[in-house]
């Protein structure tokens, strides 16, 4: 979730302001997840004399969410009758003669908690403040709901608003809103639906493929972000410099750039000499990846927002992946799929020609169509179109690279054997015009007990869109980048 | 571990090569982790006519690693008389005149398996190559150590150099380096002890933070690492730029920069205005952050290598870091620990003053001396020293932040309750000089349902530190980037 709602579930960890007044707000803990250290007694300075002695720490606390009430297979009938706490944002307001349903998420899941206000409710006067993307807090009982939509609500003894939301600029509305204006209020889209549910199957994502890694030994490596190699051919380079500092009003003057016969100084820069975002960290022996049975995962553990997903943004997707990952996977060398594209008798837009690249047109043919929506892997690819450290074959014109297509996305990961031959690794580099100086250390890593060696890497963002069906990738990504806006 | 240990690690994903004589290399998969998905047949194209089918796709099959034989209760007993397959690299190679030990370590732990040669081992020809450094595959029998300080060894049937080390110019050799000196061979280092036990226990922290928010609840969002908003006020900042592309032989020319009146021309640049890299995620709701009982969490996973460091890096760490894990947390205001620095008249380096900000020195002081060793919470410092975006203490001086203290290593943790007072909060950005209309967004927060909440960040490099031992950061970074580097 992003900023606020994120941020409203951290730790809370001014401890001594829960007594002040606004702070019971935040009353009783309602569940101490046993287990986890208590922070209670000041232990007694050693340095004698007038040292003040510390205050106690309060214990850490676990808010009850949504999710945990009526997430499980009873959808919360377990809860009927006991006494509920629900913070989070109002999503709707109905006001009928006698009750007032407000529809309150708190991030937690899809599902909302219904709360029913009456005039006897505490709070009940600021119902007027109870609009869309307000912030409440809501006290009551879990009660079996009338409506058919939902098995508990909660009838509500006491509301309080946190911080009110103005009806007549909040830009989210009840309607659908686009996801191309969405994109534009990217700080408050995750309160929608939609959003919502991609930050939770990103997550889920995300930790799966941590905890397949972990349980199989691997090691988690972070490779930098800056970097002094030569990019891998990649067009247009981010330089990552110091040298364009504001040094005067209204921007920063060129003749001020360091400079030394009218070039650039990259001697003066922070690294002394020029240095880029990195297009990769896998020179580094990056180990982030993934694998398919992080489809299974979520199927498992995001099932509400799986179903959403299934109902309103691509019908089907549960079965295609249920698809995916019952089916068998299928391999075929490039050479083989150039055939059977050739033999489709099918009009592409672009030309399929043994040494040009697969276009996604063309990779969605083979794994959709040939193969009727099984993964499909495509291995040993033409080394013209490859990069310089993947593995010769033996025939010298191809290289040991692979890519997995699925269904829809195309080309979710790619991977290759690396070139483990210091004179062939040493004759690549030459071939592509890289300079041999720069990769001094991974040229090393074939001096010193050099060993055959292959990975591989997903596009996670491409691995989101897959399992949530979202179409554009920018809706993938909490907060995109794209050329014309670094927005928020 | 660095790019060679991980990569070596990674899923072998070309399988057809499997059959190639080198391949042999990597014979019958030991063991094959049940429950994991199996590749296996080819699914017939839907597609008819001349269409070839695909191949078979094989096993996910896992390696055996010395960590998983001598990791557990009996270091390796149950597995005498095993067969065993040990792929490595040849720590040190002692030539006696009947037999010949060579070490060889994974990577998956810090013990090496002793690998006892015998002429009538297979390739024993080789064993002028078997230097420190080498990769070999290594099979035979495990057998009961005659030697005090293991269980087990292998007895060795077969050995295979797979990538030699010339003895003469590996950078590591058998004494100890300096870790200085290591720093500059980044790529080769996690091949030693020291960093082979800080790559691991990186990843045990990492995951165990991972681990703990998930338990919890929580949900990891990715936050930019290019902003476009105005920094905290840091001093130096990293532009992020297309406009320095190398136009001309030998450099960018100063006079080929876009630029207007003499100014560059941000509007021609990537993101049509001055972008940098973000100094913090947190504007953004970044909820990647840690807390101590992470510390329990590598006693227990990574036992081995905290030993080490126990021996070899900081004698005592396991008892001061059981300490923390057992002792009390004590918090007190900065007001109090400044009344406290004040009344120790101890003689510090920088001045103790309400209003300056608390110095190493001072925080060891509080935790390692005063409270003896406790983590010490120091809360509500003065607004002047801190961001704008902490909320304002009742007494309009002090905002709410935190900072928790462990010994050694001072501030571990950095926290604060938000602003999340509209009015407060533009107030906080006029005093600071910062431009509102840049943080549109951040504000907006606070115009639609608004709610008190708090953040933290952990220094995840200090939480290494503190947990290893280790004097220098730069020490618990694979790659460190630093002014004059950004070298591997």
């Amino acid at each position: 979730m992003a900023a606020a709602a994120a941020a409203c579930r951290l730790l809370r960890l001014a401890p001594r302001r829960l007594r002040s007044p606004r702070h019971s707000l935040f009353p009783t803990p309602l569940a101490l997840s046993s287990g986890w250290r208590r922070y209670c007694a000041a232990a007694p300075p050693v340095a004698a004399a007038a040292t003040p002695t510390g205050d106690a720490v309060g214990e850490f606390r676990r808010r009850i969410r949504v999710a945990e009430v009526k997430g499980g297979e009873d959808q919360g009938a377990a809860w009927v009758g006991k006494e509920l706490t629900v913070r989070g944002w109002v999503r709707t307001c109905r006001a009928q003669r006698t009750v007032t349903f407000v529809e309150v998420n708190d991030g937690s899941c899809l599902s909302n908690m219904q709360c029913v206000l009456t005039p006897e409710t505490e709070g009940y006067d600021q119902i007027d403040s109870i609009n869309t993307g307000a912030s409440v807090l809501v006290e009551g009982v879990v009660a079996s709901s009338q409506g058919g939509k939902q098995k508990v609500e909660l009838k509500v003894s006491k509301i309080i608003v946190i911080g009110e939301s103005d009806p007549t600029s909040f830009p989210i509305q009840k309607k659908r809103a686009s996801r191309e204006f969405l994109r534009t209020v990217a700080h408050l889209r995750p309160r929608t639906n939609t959003f919502g549910a991609v930050a939770r199957v990103r997550n889920a994502l995300a930790y799966a493929t941590h905890k397949f890694f972990q349980d199989s030994g691997f090691i988690w490596v972070s490779s930098p972000i800056i970097t002094a190699s030569d990019c891998e051919g990649a067009g247009e380079q981010f330089y990552v410099t110091t040298l364009l500092s504001n040094s005067a009003e209204g921007g920063c003057l060129v003749n001020s750039i360091p400079s030394k016969d009218g070039r650039v100084d990259w001697s003066q820069d922070f690294f002394c000499k020029p240095a880029f975002l990195t297009v990769s960290g896998q020179l580094n022996g990056e180990t982030y990846a993934s694998a398919l049975s992080d489809v299974k995962y979520i199927l498992e553990n995001c099932k509400e927002d799986m179903d959403f997903f299934d109902t309103w943004v691509e019908k089907g997707i549960i079965d295609r992946l249920n698809n995916v990952a019952e089916k068998n996977s299928v391999q075929m060398s490039y050479s083989d799929a150039i055939k059977l594209l050739i033999g489709s008798n099918k009009k592409f837009e672009f030309p399929v020609k043994w040494g040009l690249d697969l276009q996604s047109e063309h990779e969605r043919y083979i794994t959709e169509v040939a193969f009727g929506g099984s993964p499909v892997i495509i291995r040993d690819y033409p080394k013209e179109i490859k990069a310089f450290y993947m593995r010769q074959n033996d025939d010298g014109k191809t290289v040991a690279a692979m890519d997995l297509l699925v269904p829809r996305v195309g080309e979710l990961i790619g991977g290759s054997q690396r070139e483990e031959r210091l004179d062939y690794l040493e004759a690549r580099l030459d071939e592509s015009n890289l300079n041999k100086d720069s990769y001094w250390w991974y040229l090393d890593l074939r001096r010193y007990g050099s060993v055959p060696h292959a990975g591989f890497g997903l596009g996670f963002e491409r691995l989101v869109q897959f399992a949530t069906g979202i179409d554009n990738i920018r809706d993938a990504i909490p907060f995109p980048r794209v050329p014309g806006s670094a927005e928020f």
